[in-house]
C-alpha cells in the first residue's frame, strides 16, 4: 500500500473506509521488551563488574536530565518565538487599521490579516508536507504506539529511529507557524512528541541526519531501553506544556502501562522536573523577571479560589472529526492555507473592539482575537456578565467546526488547547443559563467554575484520558480541591463517550490498524485458547543451520517472519522439534552479513569474534535480507546459532487460556511468545497481532481479519 | 519462635541479634496473584456474560468509593477526638495553673499535667499491648510487605485478615491517645493502616469478629482482588493523612508496583479522592464552615509563596531507632507510661509563655507546647527571628531523640510527623546560621524555607520513600514550584542514607527476615540460574494421588509446603515427571474436607459437585490439616486432581538466568514457578524465598540463610 494512501487513511472518517477498522495490518513491527539473554549478552553482564552497573545508572539518570533540559529549552523556544512572530503579525496589521481605517475601512486591513496568517499557515505546511509527512498531527497516538510497543514506520508517522534531527526541527517550525498564523490548534501534542523525539536521540549517542556516532551511550541500543527513554521524554514533554510533572509521569505511566519499574519512575519524574524548570528559568530571564519560576508551563489556567462546593457533571459531546480527502502535497498546503484566513481571530467581532469606547473592552472579542491560551483563561477568570450568551453560543459552534477542520490538516498541532477552549466556552454559557434560570442564581452564577468543568469534560470526551489528565487539569489550575470535580466529570465523559465511540487518539489508531494491545484481554475471553490463537506452522530453525535455508525463509517476503524458534529434531518421522532457543531475524542478519560460518570460523581462526557491539551497531536499522550478498557456495555452508539464539525463551503450554497468555505477553512486553506441546516441541507461535485481534464489540467478543497492508 | 520473642526482633538493636538480618524465615506465607486457572474457574468464566463482567466492575467501584468514604471517617473522627482531648487537657491544666501560681508556683500543675499524660498515653498502651500487639507501630513495614506479596501472620504484625474490626478500633483508640497524650508522634501512620484494613474488610462483603458473612463481593475472595483493594485502601490513607491524593496513589503503586493496572490505579484514585474530600466535607462541617473543602488532609503546611530560587540541598542524618527489649504486655505500658511525661510539651520552656507580656509570644514555647502539627507550621511560617538558635538545637536534639524512644514503644504511631517535626527545627536552624554568617544576609534569610527543605530531607532519609514522598510534600505544601528543590533534597538524602544503612522500614522488614522482594535482580546476579536458586527435590503428587499420600506430605510440618506440581509419570524407572499442573495446599485441604474422593464420587452419584463457592468460602483461613479426619479406609481412597489443579503453571528451563526469572515472578506476582528440563520433567520449584536470598552487599551478591524461624 503505498504510504500516502495509509496517511489518507489516518484522517479518513470511519464511514467511508468500513473495512479498515475491522482489520489489522501486518506491516506494524512489534517493539521486543524481552531481552535476548544469549550467551554473548550474558558472558557481556557477567564481566560486568559492580561498578559498570554503578555507571550504567548515572549516565540513565545524565541522559533524563539531558532530556528534560533540552524538552524545556524546546518549549521556551517555541513560546518566544511564537510570541514574537504574532507580536509581529499583531503590530502590522495594528499599524494598517490605524493608516486606513479613515480612508477605506477595514476591508484592506482583513485581507492583509488574512495573507499574513496565510502566510504563517503555508510555512508551517509546507515544511510538514514536503520535508515530514510524519511531523503532521499531534504525534501523541504515535507515543501512544511506540509505547504500547508498536514500531511506526517512518513514511507513516512516528520518527523515533531515523533522522530525529528533521522531524525535530520539523515539527518544532511547524508548530511555531500553526500557531502563530491563528490556527484553531494547541501547542501541547507536539511537545510531548518533540520529547520523545529528543529522548530517542539522546539516549543513542548518535545521529543519523548529522552522520556522527558519539561512542556513548553504546548499552541503551536496544528497545527496552530505548522505551524507557522515550517515556521520559514523553513525560517532560506533558510536564513543559502544562507545567504539570506528576502528570507528565502519570501520561507516560498510562500509556507505558505495563513496565512500571520504581527506579525508571523515579527517572521519569526526574526528566519533567528539569523540564518545567528549564522552562521556567529561562522564560522567567526572558521576561525580565530572573528567579520567578511562579508559573510554570505553556499552558496556565490562571488561580483558582477556593470555594468550590458543589459541581455540576456534565458529559461532553463526542468528537467528530471531519476528514478531508486532500492527498498530494500541493494540495495539502492549500487546504491549510485554505483554513488560516477562517481561523478564528480575524472573525465579524474583530472590529468590534476598535470601536469600543476607550477603557472599555469588550470580552467575546477578546476570545476570538487572542491566543486560544488566553482566551480559555479569560473564560475560566473574567467576572461574570463578560460574555453575551449568544455570541458564546456563535463563538463556541464556529470554533468547534474550525477545530475539526484543522484537526486534520496537514500541519503540525494538538487538540489539547481547542478541546479546552470549546469546553470552556460552552462550560460558561452553561453557567450563564444556569444563573438566569435559577432563582438565587448568586450561588450558582461562577461561570467561570463551569467553565473549568466544560474544559474538563470535552477534554476528557475527546482524548479519554483518566488519571493522567485529572493531574495535569488540577496542576495546571494550581488547585487540588478541583480533583474531586473534575475527576467525577472526567469519569463521567469517558462513560458517555465509551457508549458511542472510542477516543480520538484511539480511532486514530484503529483507523491505521496498528496492532495495539489494551490493557487486558477481553473480560469474555477465558473461553479461547492457545491453540486458537496461536500462529501454526511455525518456521523453525535447527541449531545448526545451513545458510541457504536461512536465506530463503528471510527472503520469503509472504511471510515475513521477525522470530524463529530454534530446534532439536527428536526423531527423523517427527516433523516437530524440541524447542531449544528463539532467534531474531535482525540477529540473523548480522550473523549473514558478518558471515558467521562454521566452515569459514575453521579456515579463519583468527577471525574476530562476533560480539554484542556489533549487533548494537547495527541497531535499529538492520539492513533488509535483500542488501546482503550470499554466493552460491556461501549458501552451502552451515551457521551455528547456539551462541546468538535466546536459549531459554518463554514457552507456554497449548491449554493456556487467552487471558493468561495475555497477561504473560503484556506484563513482559513480549513479542514472541512460543506454544509448546507436552513434549516442550514447538507447535505454535504467539504475536502482538494474534492477541490484538480479539477485542469487546458491542455484541460480544470480535475478532478482526489480517491483512498484509 | 516465641510470638513475643519474634516481636523483639522488630525492635531489637541490629548489633544485638546479630544474624536476624542475615536470614530468611520461612514462617512467612506467600500471596498468590497468579489466578488458578482450573477448570472450575474457567468453568464459571464462561459461563459468566458480558453483564456479569460490568457488574463486577461497578461493584469494585463501590467498593473503592465506601473504602474512602469510611477511611475519611475514620481519619475525620481521629482528628476530632485528638483535637478535644487535647483541649481538655489543656483546659485542666491551665486552670491548674492559674489557681496554683500565686500559692504553690508550678510544680503541682507540671506533676497534674504528666498524669493527664500518662493516663492518656496509658489507655492507649494497654488497650494496644493486651489485646492488640499488631496494632502498635506505625504498620506501614506490614503494609508494604503485604503489597509486596507476604502473608503476615496475625499474631506479628498485620491484621488484614483476622478480627479486622478489632485491629481497626484499637489501632483508632491507641492513635487517638498516643497523640493526645503529647507523645513525639503522627497519625499518618496509622492512618495508612487503618485504610488498608478498612480496605481488607469491605471487600470481602463479611467481618469475622462480627461473624457475619453478607454474602456480597464473594467474587473477591482471593489474592489478587484482594491486594488490589489493600492498594485503594493504603491510598486512601495517604490521602485523608496528607491532603495528597495523587501522593496516595503514587505511595501504593511504589509498594506494590510490579502490578500496575490502568483501571486498577483509576479505581485507587478514586478511593483517594473520596477520601480526602469525605475528611475535608466532615472537617468543615464541624468547624461550621460546611463547603469550604480548602484545607484537606490532617496536616497541613500552610500555604508557600512563590518565590523559592535557589535551595541548599542537605542530606539527613540516617535514623537511629534505639529500641528497647521490654517484652511483657504490663512493662510496654509502664514504658510508655514513662515517656509520656518526659514527653516535649511539658518542657522547660512551658513557663516562658506565663512570663511574657501580654500579646507577646514565645515561639519556642510554642514549638513545645503544641501539637506537632501545629509545630511543624510555625517552623514553616514564623517570621525570621521568632527563634533563638540555642533553644532550637536543644529542642532538636531533645526531640530527636524522644522520637527514637518514642518509636519503639507500644502504641499506635507514625514516624512521619516527628521527623517532619525534627527536619523543620535544624532546617530552620540552618538557615538562621545561613543568614547569620552570609554578609548580604538577607537574600538568604528565608528560614521558613529551609525548614521545609529541612524537614523534607528529613524525612526522606529516614523513610527513603521517592516518587511518592515528592507528590506528597508539594501536594501538602500546596505549591508546585517547590517540587525541584525537594525531589532534589529526597534524592540527596536517599542516596546518602543508602551508602549508610537501608531506610526504617526496610530496616524494619529485614529485621524481621522477612523475604521481601526488590523490584529487580541484583544486577550482577547474571551468573546465577534457576538451577542454582531453586528448590529441589520437588515433592509432586500424581494425577490420581491416594489420599494418604497427600494428608501425610501435608501433615510433615519439617516441609510444609504449600504447592505441589501435578505430574504425570513418564516410565517406571524415571522418578522425574512430567508437568500437567499445580495444586496448592489450600485447594488440597479443601478438597480433603469435603471428602472428594474417586470412590465416595462413584458409590453416591447424587453427591453435590465440588464448586468454586467452597473454596471462596474457606479463604483466607484454610484449616489446618490436623483439623481434618481422614479414617484409615478413607487413606485407601484415590483423589483426582485433574479438576482442581492448574493445568497450566507458569514454568522456566533450567538454564534460564536470575533476573529472567525474578523478572517473571515479580511481573507477574506469582508464588511459585516449576522448573523443568527439556523432556518437560519437574526439576525444581523457585518461590519467593529463593530469589528474596539474593541482595547486593557492599562486598558483592551475598546470600541470605534460610531460617525454619
Amino acid at each position: 500500500m503505498h504510504p500516502s494512501l495509509l496517511q489518507d487513511s489516518v484522517r479518513g472518517c470511519p464511514k467511508e473506509i468500513p473495512h479498515n477498522e475491522k482489520l489489522l495490518s501486518l506491516k506494524y513491527e512489534s517493539l521486543d521488551y524481552d531481552n535476548s539473554e544469549n550467551q554473548l549478552f550474558l558472558e557481556e553482564e557477567r564481566r560486568m563488574s559492580f561498578l559498570g552497573f554503578k555507571c550504567l545508572e548515572i549516565s540513565r539518570w545524565v541522559i533524563c536530565g539531558l532530556i528534560g533540559f533540552l524538552t524545556g529549552l524546546i518549549a521556551c523556544c517555541i513560546d518566544i518565538a511564537v510570541e514574537n512572530l504574532a507580536g509581529v503579525k499583531y503590530y502590522v496589521v495594528k499599524q494598517n487599521i490605524e493608516k486606513f481605517t479613515e480612508v477605506g475601512g477595514l476591508s484592506i486591513s482583513l485581507i492583509l490579516w488574512a495573507v499574513l496568517n496565510s502566510a504563517f499557515v503555508m510555512v508551517g505546511a509546507v515544511i510538514v508536507a514536503f520535508f515530514e509527512p510524519g511531523a503532521a498531527g499531534s504525534g501523541i497516538p504515535q507515543i501512544k504506539c511506540y509505547l504500547n510497543g508498536v514500531k511506526i514506520p517512518r513514511r507513516l508517522m512516528l520518527h523515533l529511529n531515523p533522522h530525529l534531527l528533521n522531524t525535530l526541527v520539523v515539527k518544532v517550525c511547524g508548530v511555531i507557524c500553526s500557531v502563530a498564523g491563528g490556527l484553531a490548534v494547541g501547542k501541547e501534542g507536539p511537545m510531548i512528541h518533540s520529547g520523545a523525539v529528543v529522548a530517542a536521540g539522546v539516549s543513542q549517542g548518535r545521529s543519523t541526519s548529522l552522520k556522527k556516532d558519539f561512542k556513548i551511550f553504546e548499552y541503551f541500543r536496544r528497545d527496552t531501553e530505548k522505551r524507557d527513554f522515550v517515556s521520559a521524554g514523553a513525560a517532560a514533554g506533558v510536564s513543559a506544556a502544562f507545567g504539570a510533572p506528576v502528570g507528565g509521569v502519570l501520561f507516560s505511566l498510562e500509556e507505558g502501562a505495563s513496565f512500571w519499574n520504581q527506579m525508571l519512575t523515579w527517572r521519569i519524574f526526574f526528566a519533567s522536573m528539569i523540564s518545567t524548570f528549564t522552562l521556567n528559568f529561562f522564560l522567567s530571564i526572558y521576561n525580565n523577571k530572573p528567579g520567578d519560576l511562579s508559573s510554570p508551563g505553556l499552558i496556565n489556567f490562571g488561580r483558582f479560589e477556593s470555594d468550590v462546593s458543589v459541581c455540576l457533571l456534565l458529559s461532553s459531546p463526542k468528537p467528530c472529526v471531519i476528514s478531508l480527502y486532500v492527498h498530494r502535497p500541493c494540495l495539502q498546503v492549500m487546504e491549510a492555507m485554505l483554513v488560516a484566513p477562517l481561523g478564528p481571530d480575524q472573525s465579524e467581532d474583530y472590529p468590534l473592539q476598535l470601536f469600543c469606547a476607550d477603557g472599555e473592552y469588550n470580552s467575546m472579542a477578546t476570545a476570538f482575537f487572542n491566543t486560544p491560551e488566553r482566551s480559555v483563561r479569560s473564560l475560566f477568570h473574567n467576572p461574570p456578565g463578560s460574555y453575551n450568551p449568544l455570541t458564546l453560543s456563535l463563538f463556541t459552534l464556529t470554533y468547534f467546526f474550525l477545530a475539526c477542520w484543522t484537526y486534520g490538516l496537514t500541519v503540525s498541532a494538538g487538540v489539547f488547547i481547542p478541546s479546552l477552549l470549546i469546553g470552556a466556552a460552552w462550560g460558561r454559557l452553561f453557567g450563564i443559563l444556569l444563573a438566569a434560570i435559577t432563582p438565587n442564581g448568586s450561588v450558582w452564577a461562577v461561570p467561570g467554575k463551569y467553565a473549568l468543568m466544560g474544559a474538563a469534560a470535552q477534554l476528557g470526551g475527546i482524548v479519554r484520558m483518566t488519571l493522567s489528565l485529572t493531574v495535569i487539569m488540577v496542576e495546571a489550575t494550581g488547585n487540588v480541591t478541583y480533583g474531586l470535580p473534575i475527576m467525577l466529570v472526567l469519569l463521567t465523559a469517558k462513560i458517555v463517550g465509551d457508549y458511542f465511540v472510542e477516543g480520538l487518539y484511539d480511532i486514530h489508531i484503529k483507523l491505521q490498524s496498528v496492532p495495539f494491545l489494551h490493557l487486558e484481554a477481553p473480560a469474555t475471553s477465558h473461553w479461547l485458547t492457545a491453540r486458537e490463537v496461536m500462529g501454526a506452522p511455525v518456521t523453525c530453525f535447527n541449531r545448526i543451520e545451513k545458510v541457504g535455508t536461512i536465506v530463503d525463509v528471510l527472503s520469503n517476503t509472504s511471510t515475513n517472519h521477525n522470530g524463529f524458534p530454534v530446534v532439536m529434531p527428536v526423531a527423523a518421522s517427527d516433523n516437530l522439534g524440541k524447542i531449544c532457543g528463539l532467534i531474531l531475524r535482525s540477529q540473523l542478519i548480522v550473523l549473514l552479513k558478518h558471515k558467521v560460518f562454521v566452515e569459514l570460523a575453521r579456515s579463519r581462526l583468527t577471525q574476530r569474534k562476533l560480539q554484542l557491539k556489533d549487533f548494537r551497531d547495527a541497531y535499529p536499522r538492520f539492513p533488509p535480507i535483500q542488501s546482503i550478498h550470499v554466493s552460491q557456495d556461501e549458501r552451502e555452508c552451515m551457521m551455528d546459532l547456539t551462541e546468538f539464539m535466546n536459549p531459554t525463551p518463554y514457552t507456554v503450554p497449548q491449554e493456556t487460556s487467552l487471558p493468561r497468555v495475555f497477561k504473560l505477553f503484556r506484563a513482559l512486553g513480549l513479542r514472541h511468545l512460543v506454544v509448546v506441546d507436552s513434549e516442550n516441541r514447538v507447535v505454535g507461535l504467539v504475536t502482538r497481532k494474534d492477541l490484538a485481534r480479539y477485542h469487546l464489540g458491542k455484541h460480544g467478543l470480535e475478532e478482526m481479519q489480517l491483512a498484509q497492508t
